[in-house]
């Protein structure tokens, strides 16, 4: 290296900087001492493989603004590193297949944000072997290996969320979660649950269901809850596209909201401030736990230790128009 | 290349892959040739740099739904090719920034979809030199240089959207576009004004209103053309965010909709159909118009001739229930 420095009239952190693919050499710099190289057949991968400065994120589906704000934060993260954000997505698997670990070690990228995605314990040793640093977002289940994982406060949302409902009357409170495989979302339950109990009222099984995280999903959950004679008059769910779905089956049924029918969301997705009435939601700063994730990252493969394996940030209830006291007499 | 074959007792082709960075190969042959390449110090760089099995979408900014359905189109189209999607914003300009470009040929991409952006002659230029190719969809303006580009039949959209207004009986029908610079919002105005004027309606130019392509775009314009005393019986806007911003002006003035107002929206976003009312709207494909960007590009990649430098994939309109007649006091 210090003989291709030499040859090139620059320093030898310059070209390492050009061997390992960083940023900040002037680019006709960079075509000289990449001539060099060629010319004098340095090995780059004398020191394991070169990553491209590329951070991949894996997500379970593209298919909602969900993921559109994580990947935002992400981005606006590591821009100023001269990194680029990639994406693969399991086709609304959990666990990624054989694939994408082989195609993951051709693309080297710096390193993995894993969003809703288990992997295997051979991916994982796959990865630590190549150097290929991990990190988790909102990971489905327990992580079978320590690796550093950030969310959102859900336990306390849900609290926020129900106590909002209690403090306005509602007593007959039912909850549209997400799937129990999602500790997210059990999280939520959890908080929803300790609202209740800690006010006194007892949570009613039968008003408790889980769906899918999509607005068909709340549509049909909520025709359930609300097709029988004694309804709630409030309905938590575990995501703002279900909150949609309890709209439209509420305008199925003739009923008003928030008159007739409370909603609480949970997201905060940009678009549900718009929607007829605007939504009553809990936050999670979507865009932040990307960046979180991405700097935790970048702070991994500097070798940096981290403090904490575990980072929550924190969420909070918007109260807008989806929210009002129950009907007088169901009081 | 024959002598690492015959080291590693695998074909000349397989070895080939290795170096070009395809997949295709077992993880355990390609780490096998890639031992024997840093053995006998192959160099990788004979033949120019080896690009990473990436394609790279640039956007203005990753900031709606739209952007997600292109990156979701793009995806499903380089998947099985064992590619991965990267992403770049230009944090809302038109022109990427020179550190763009100097980290896009370090990330050595197989090619870049440009989403409504404009390269400078000289970031043309230096693709070019690298073999990066380069698709656009929904360019801003003219390009510049010959370069395949995909989009949407906007006028034709923008013909459909009036047509349906005027076939309710409208007269006074405004549009509320995003900015003149934007090739594909011509397009649609376009065909807007040629409905009106087929039917013998004349464009009132005080009905037509530029803005971005936002929700706060679209309030402030329709506060504007619905504060008037002879204001529109309809709005046709650039974008279902703008139609959104109309939903809250119309909103905030107490009109309904679309009992006083019909609202025709364009994109068909995944939630408008969650609106209340739902949203009628011409539908443009943009998952499809992403697959079909993707596809392109590995055509380029793979040498082949295109038939046509530019494709446009059909629109459609939506009727949901935003629109309706006029007012009989207006008719």
């Amino acid at each position: 290296m210090a003989h291709i420095a030499r040859l090139a009239g620059v320093s030898a952190p310059t070209v390492s900087k050009v061997i390992n693919g960083h940023t900040g050499v002037a680019l006709d710099t960079r075509q000289r001492i990449e001539d060099i190289i060629r010319e004098h057949g340095y090995q780059r991968a004398d020191s394991g493989p070169v990553s491209v400065p590329i951070v991949e994120i894996l997500f379970q589906a593209l298919d909602s603004l969900w993921a559109l704000e994580i990947i935002r934060g992400v981005e606006q993260a590591i821009r100023d590193r001269g990194l680029a954000v990639a994406l693969t997505e399991m086709q609304g698997r959990q666990t990624p297949g054989r694939a994408w670990t082989e195609q993951l070690l051709t693309r080297r990228p710096l390193g993995v944000i894993a969003v809703s995605a288990d992997l295997t314990t051979r991916q994982h040793a796959q990865l630590r072997a190549r150097g290929i640093p991990l990190v988790a977002l909102d990971p489905t289940g327990e992580p079978a290996h320590a690796i550093p994982s950030v969310g959102a406060t859900n336990w306390n949302g849900g609290l926020l969320a129900a106590r909002h409902l209690l403090d306005l009357g509602h007593r007959r409170i039912a909850m549209i979660n997400g799937p129990d495989s999602y500790l997210c979302c059990r999280a939520r339950f959890d908080g929803y649950r300790a609202a209740l109990e800690t006010a006194g009222v007892d949570v009613d099984p039968s008003l408790v269901a889980t769906a899918p995280l999509y607005v068909d999903g709340g549509i049909a959950a909520a025709r359930r809850l609300l097709d029988r004679p004694d309804r709630p008059t409030a309905i938590f769910t575990g995501n703002d596209l279900q909150a949609l779905g309890v709209y439209e089956a509420a305008r199925q049924l003739g009923l008003r909201i928030p008159e007739d029918l409370s909603v609480v969301g949970f997201d905060d997705l940009p678009f549900v401030r718009w929607s007829t009435p605007a939504l009553t939601t809990v936050r999670q700063p979507l865009a932040e736990m990307g960046a979180a994730a991405a700097t935790t990252l970048l702070r991994v493969t500097a070798g940096e230790a981290l403090e904490h394996d575990r980072v929550e940030l924190p969420t909070n209830l918007v109260v807008r128009h989806s929210t009002a006291p129950p009907p007088t007499d169901t009081r």
